[in-house]
């Protein structure tokens, strides 16, 4: 039986502005490989020996650019449901699910997939996406533990416990911390028992539909009528809008997986990085001898561990150490390396 | 009498790259004011109660630079003299002279000056050009000496001794020393007896002529061949090339300053800055409270001392301290201000 990977889109990435923008997010740039994220996404999970077509939840607003950097990559075909609106990823994995219900069976494994993450291990996670489907198989809700190498803040933290009963490399789950703070993240980076929630789940569509369900009665029902009611639109799925406006807002790690007795982990160390700020970038790049990571037209003089990302003409930089330096046709980001998590609020306006 | 300013634009200003280029040096910027640093320097001298009509030697490249600006600028009549080729101050000095001797007679006085340096205190700066014509009259070679109030390693120091005898506000010169190491400019500071050579200059033309032929014996009939071989070409005059081609490739401080007997000081505190460097034009503007000067298009956070110059798009700056942002439609420039003298080297091939 194939896995159906169900590969999430709605994620706006303002933490790699400039770069990234309203009309083009993260997912949908080459940051540091040839190709976007979301096509390097999905091209690993294309053997048909393993992998159905993937379902693709998607914003509206990108429906063209997801269609048309799949169709240039030679990733089609694929199936592309639209958000009438962003209610967060519970809403769009409960959509997938029903979806993936109607068209496989109530028994098929999902895969799901946020599309802007790096993976530099392929082979390992391929190995843990196999024994992850077979844990779903067994009726559990299995997510990727990511190896926690350092006390980041900004990650959700999967506390493992026991091997899970009669399932290799599985492991049950204690508790999910979110966001802890600096003290905390220390301890669980420490007991080895911690893991990041990289936003990667394996369940067989019945599972999650009972799991909804059982976390907010009729969002089964709701969810059905989602595809049900559904339009096709050219190559795209339009769920109903009516429907969908009746989801909770909530992502599916609160509302299903934090109090689900369901729940499993896969320790997976994969290479894993989600991109999620200029930092992250630097360390995903190679760097040369002084520790500069450059893309693009670059002249450095007398400078170390910098990230310089010119799209647009020449940067040129001299005597400086940790920036990040971002050039594009319409600005330039100059910013301490070590405070590219706090982008967010300084560029809310400038999208 | 009125007094001749002589106004130098021969410097290619490489250490404001990426502003400053071959096709558009210095002199041509607006860096800290609304208008050029030629035309600021020429608006200086246009009382005609006290100056002649300016005498400006420049290179062939940058004529119609230098007739556009001051036409805009409404600074017409002048008279512009072309370098066949650039050959130090020396030579553009020599030649000057030689032409103010025909047009206005040996004993005119000619007062040289950078067409690319800031006065900021234009009153004190006319009050000692009263008292250097003076002394110019009385046939001294007089050169302004700037209140040294740090101790720079990239300038001309000029040692002055007695009061000049019969002349008010003037000093003899003991000697000149050019960037002088770190130790010896501290020591100079301190003594209050130096100061900063300028390259502003005060003499009449035949004290000039006769200094020029004893430091280069020949070299008078060299600046008046160039001078009388020279041809009108629309509102130019292009200076004999094969006369120039004569000239030793030398600075008037160094031919002729350094060695003379007649050399004087007047010391004058006004404001002054060479521009020579992103560095200086950051103490040249207007700063925030957070000791940020920003010209064009910047949004800044929780950034200290730097200098953004966007004359393209937007500089966003965030968590960053003691830089240097220049943005142009076709680089970026990203620096630690105490490095901009070093800038030269870096450039040499991008200009």
């Amino acid at each position: 039986m194939q896995i159906v990977p169900v590969i999430l889109s709605g994620g706006m990435g303002a933490r790699l502005w400039p770069l990234s923008r309203r009309a083009r997010p993260k997912q949908f740039l080459a940051l540091t490989e040839d190709e976007s994220l979301i096509v390097a996404t999905t091209r690993r999970v294309t053997n048909p020996a393993v992998f159905a077509r993937p379902v693709f939840v998607c914003n509206d607003e990108h429906r063209f650019m997801v269609a048309e950097q799949l169709r240039d990559a030679g990733l089609v075909p694929c199936d592309i449901l639209l958000e009438p609106e962003a209610r967060n990823t519970a809403a769009a994995i409960a959509a997938a699910a029903a979806h993936v219900e109607t068209t496989y069976g109530e028994d098929a494994v999902m895969l799901v997939l946020p599309s802007d993450h790096l993976i530099r291990d392929p082979a390992k996670f391929l190995a843990a996406v196999d024994i992850a489907s077979k844990a779903a198989i067994a009726g559990r809700i299995v997510t990727f533990g990511i190896q926690a190498d350092s006390p980041e803040t900004g990650y959700g933290y999967i506390e493992s416990g026991a091997a899970a009963k009669g399932l290799d490399g599985v492991r049950d789950i204690i508790r999910f911390t979110e966001k802890p703070d600096i003290k905390t993240a220390t301890r669980f980076v420490e007991t080895g028992r911690h893991f990041w929630n990289g936003g990667i789940f394996a369940m067989s569509a019945k599972t999650a539909l009972q799991a909804f369900d059982a976390a907010a009665p009729g969002m089964v029902a709701v969810a059905q009528r989602a595809i049900a009611e559904s339009k096709r639109d050219l190559d795209f799925i339009r769920l109903d809008a009516a429907a969908y406006a009746e989801f909770p807002i909530e992502s599916f790690d609160r509302l299903v997986m934090e109090g689900s007795t369901l729940g499993a982990v896969v320790p997976v160390d994969m290479g894993w990085s989600d991109i999620g700020s200029w930092d992250a970038i630097w360390r995903a790049l190679p760097q040369d001898a002084d520790g500069n990571a450059c893309v693009g037209d670059v002249v450095l003089s007398d400078s170390r561990n910098c990230l310089v990302h010119a799209e647009h003409g020449l940067a040129t930089l001299v005597g400086v150490e940790g920036l990040v330096v971002v050039a594009t046709d319409d600005c330039v980001l100059v910013m301490d390396r070590n405070v590219s998590q706090d982008l967010r609020g300084v560029v809310d306006d400038l999208h």
